[in-house]
């Protein structure tokens, strides 16, 4: 039932890394203080604290989900909003968590391009409305790599950022694949952050080999009060929090998160090459994560399902989304790329 | 730093048993379909409807707090109101989480006997006020075990049910330490549930030797309507499900959950007869569970502290709690007593 | 400070029309039961049981905002969504009340035609989406007459109730301008409600000569469970509400409402024909209720603005509404036209 | 209907008194721009300013209900806590709408002398807990004059205030009943509420002759940021705003509120001293405001409720509050005494 086949679908079908396994095991002996007061979470909130270059206030969540919504409702109260892109995760898969945590505020949708946002279509949405009968704009998010595999520049994010001073905006990174963006810039988590501007980064391990734990970094401490407060409120204070830290300080302490995106990256870097000279399929962004965003004939998708490959379609008719991890495979890439040539050609 | 003395301070202070262990690293293999959607998932809520003899709803949460406050606000509004225990942990140690998942539902303390609500004392709650400005009755939650050591019996459950009837009200039982409660009782899952009349219970995996994912059974289905909505929208939707729900299959399947509780309740009985001739000690409760409560000086307690020994006082003014766990050991058990007898002749 | 030049700004710039003046004078005697309890409430509640022909049930709230946001919160859960207009005042003007009031429902946008829903508008909507992931479509609002001016024909709200009933979708209709629709039509509010399968209508007082005081009104009584205590808790219960019934007694016991609202929409008609033949002028959408929506020129309504008038041009650029109230004075139309074809001769 | 015999049951059983329907008819007239952007919201507010000898910021809320659950959430978060007394209304009387605006925030309770908080026990509450796992204390509250008509002193209020500064707690006044503890010590708004310490007063004007409108006065303003949006979400902005504000402006500009307010105080008093020899009789509380708490025999009880006497027994058993408002009479007061006097010799 483990299925090769699945590799592309979604970087969360992927498993637990071993250096994540490892520390979750080194992490399970005998008893350690609950809720955060034990020696991995601090570790762990020490290594972002030295991979980050600054004194961040670190916490972890259980899930995306929770980790980007806790921290939106951190920046903002229930009638403010929050803008954000038309592919954002947090407008399009979170069930209306954002509007749920923060108790009713309204996510508003900006312009992008290649699935980024850009100071001008900030603007035209922060501006657009400045009465009481609309909710006031107090938080830009961005994600980081994008959903459709792009990747904001260091001067991009300075930009917004600048954008969002003018107009008293705080500014929250949805990095669910921040590892990736990284890679993909070779720039240090710093500079793709507090140096750039943002006030909150959510950094994702799940989709880089971990099983649950996303960190949340207040580089704006002041955003932080209480945040404690607020996580275990929600549920989202784990008690043996050992379990979702450790694996971090697993990933973190030997480089292995960046070497995971490096290749991640390079598996969605090669299927775009072993494929951009078919026929009828087309790139639909610029691969720059570790998503490939191809535009095929809707026979050509069946046909790679009926072979077994199991994809994302929801970017409209005719695309088909193919995900890399941190274990997917070249030979598997290789395959793919292969049956991509065949169904096109049949 | 994991500390041998710590082993009585909490049940949530343990590590993984090696069967949620062993089941992790089993699942831990290849790709896997998310958020639910996967064999283990599936396997471990067919373990909960065989083990509790039903076809009930099952689903997973990453802590108490979550599962508890989300089952609770499952079965009431905003405006309704929940009668629970002054001791019940959803009132005092979830930071609000019930009044937060709810949006402001009010919990009205009931009094109890041994930690135990009452038909009498749910009829005196729930009777009081009747006007449209007062929150509105609408469920009864009950700790089983208690958080004070103690166990509502089958008939106890079903008497407080038929009260539930009577007026109107839903039954949820907070079940974090509900395998110790079986193992006390020698009573099966489902008569202290369904049969006596519960609607929802929390079945707390975290305290028994899992790392996360407490579950939520539904046996009044009704009641189950869009649950799973619910616990997406509140961020309790894991993508990586495999690693909550492996673990029960672990702990399920070869009755383990069921020797740590019986494990973890004799380590108690023990303590309890251990202590029970020393002068100036007194059982505040009667030990049914994995929890001895007991009455010193606080001059006794401080030097048990003095001696390494961690433990919680929240009890009030002498009372000190001692929980054991699915790994504690005999032999700290016996040193744990003679200390006990040793600072109260000192 | 009192402008006859506001005429059009909007209906509630408007103030208390006669009829309602009057019972609340009339009410205002000696000491009465409060919170709904008093003689004024129990008759405005029979005078709509009358006046709708069926046995609904009668809430009052202070404003539209509440009035719809709590129908909209009983008829659907957090996680659920809520279709509307891309022009609906839920949408566009209440700083995020519903989604506040729900705890996080989303709106969900759907297009109209003339500012119209359709049946194929809702049923786009509802399907798109089938996963956890997006909240799960659960209700319907119409806005009857429109933000726009135009008015929806029974056999049009029977088409839409049908679509509604095959998806299991709640039908809500924010009835602020409900009497202008039933003058425009010349229909019984009993077949533009319930005979044409609303499940619930927040009828307007406010835009139609009163103070404060809507009606909420279910004629699907099982949604209406214990909404008087959603209302309370929602701080929308009245200490002394004889002042929001009597003013319905007042103008529902003489037909005043429907008076009223066909005088409005006469005005709304006059002012249309005058201006049907001026040069660059067109209407953007049928003059069908109060309100006139006019395609001018920016210097055209700059000019109109210097003259005094006020109205208000949030329908896109060149575009300008005109409405006309209980009290608009014909003059006042015929001298508004004629300062609409000065400006556009100039 | 309207009975002489209910003049006792509530304050806010009586109507609308002849200073504040004035200024409701004058404000009648024509058309005034909405929302509160009008002249008569504006001279209530000044008016405000004036009275309180301070630059203020005011805002209107149709009732107690929400000015209260408003302000009460704008000096919290969610995972914060309020303490009030046991019986504050908020607590008692307004069916979770504090923990529903605020999200979850808990009430927590402090003991009282004679229905008032003291620092001690206001300090006794807020350090009882300082772990995560209960809801940080944030705000107090008062209720000036107290639900059981005993009123505060100044010095009562700056000791409450300093204990509030080094808890940082904020300090908020539930003055459903400001204007008769004002006229009970003959002290300014000010001294009872920003020279004393208060941050935020809710002054009632429902109970003292009005029809709705209460206002929330932020004498600390940066509590005040945005305050006008969390308004409108939650369904408080009047689009008719001059109908809360002009009967302000009524009662404001000719101390009408202080007149009533003494009015009432006076008849309570009356009739305390009328009944003060009488056997079986005691008072409850001292009689400060406008309400009388007697302690009287159930049947002497039964036998004024047969006498077509209306009041309320919330108190507890043997337990009568009757309460004096505006318009309250003499005679009426006397009457009552003697029947009370009657009821007990018979």
């Amino acid at each position: 039932m483990p299925d090769n086949a699945q590799q592309f679908a979604s970087d969360n079908y992927s498993g637990i890394c071993p250096e994540a396994w490892e520390a979750m095991a080194e992490a399970n002996q005998g008893h350690q203080r609950a809720y955060g007061d034990d020696e991995w979470t601090a570790r762990a909130a020490d290594h972002f604290r030295s991979l980050f270059e600054t004194d961040c206030d670190v916490f972890f969540a259980f899930n995306g989900t929770a980790a980007n919504s806790l921290a939106l409702s951190a920046l903002c109260q229930s009638y403010h909003s929050v803008i954000c892109s038309e592919t954002a995760h947090v407008e399009t898969d979170e069930c209306g968590a954002p509007e749920f945590f923060s108790n009713g505020s309204k996510l508003l949708i900006a312009h992008t391009e290649q699935g980024k946002l850009t100071p001008a279509s900030i603007r035209e949405i922060a501006l657009k409305r400045k009465d009481i009968h609309y909710p006031k704009p107090r938080v830009v998010t961005l994600t980081q790599a994008t959903e459709v595999g792009t990747v904001y520049r260091p001067e991009e994010i300075q930009a917004i950022s600048q954008t969002c001073d003018e107009l008293g905006l705080n500014l929250h990174m949805d990095g669910a694949r921040f590892s990736n963006a990284c890679a993909f810039l070779n720039c240090s988590p710093a500079e793709l952050t507090w140096k750039a501007g943002v006030d909150v980064l959510c950094f994702g391990g799940t989709k880089n080999g971990m099983a649950v734990g996303e960190a949340i970094l207040f580089f704006n401490r002041d955003l932080a009060e209480d945040f404690d407060y607020r996580c275990k409120q929600a549920g989202q204070l784990a008690s043996k929090m050992r379990y979702l830290s450790a694996p971090w300080v697993g990933i973190l302490q030997n480089d292995a998160w960046l070497r995971y995106a490096n290749h991640a990256n390079r598996c969605a870097q090669l299927l775009a090459e072993l494929v951009e000279d078919v026929p009828g399929v087309s790139l639909m962004f610029p691969v720059e994560a570790n998503g490939v965003f191809l535009q095929m004939s809707e026979p050509a998708i069946a046909a790679l399902t009926a072979r077994g490959w199991r994809f994302y379609t929801f970017i409209g008719a005719g695309g088909a989304r193919f995900m890399c991890s941190w274990d997917t495979e070249e030979a598997r890439v290789r395959q793919l790329a292969a049956d991509i040539r065949e169904v096109m050609a049949g």
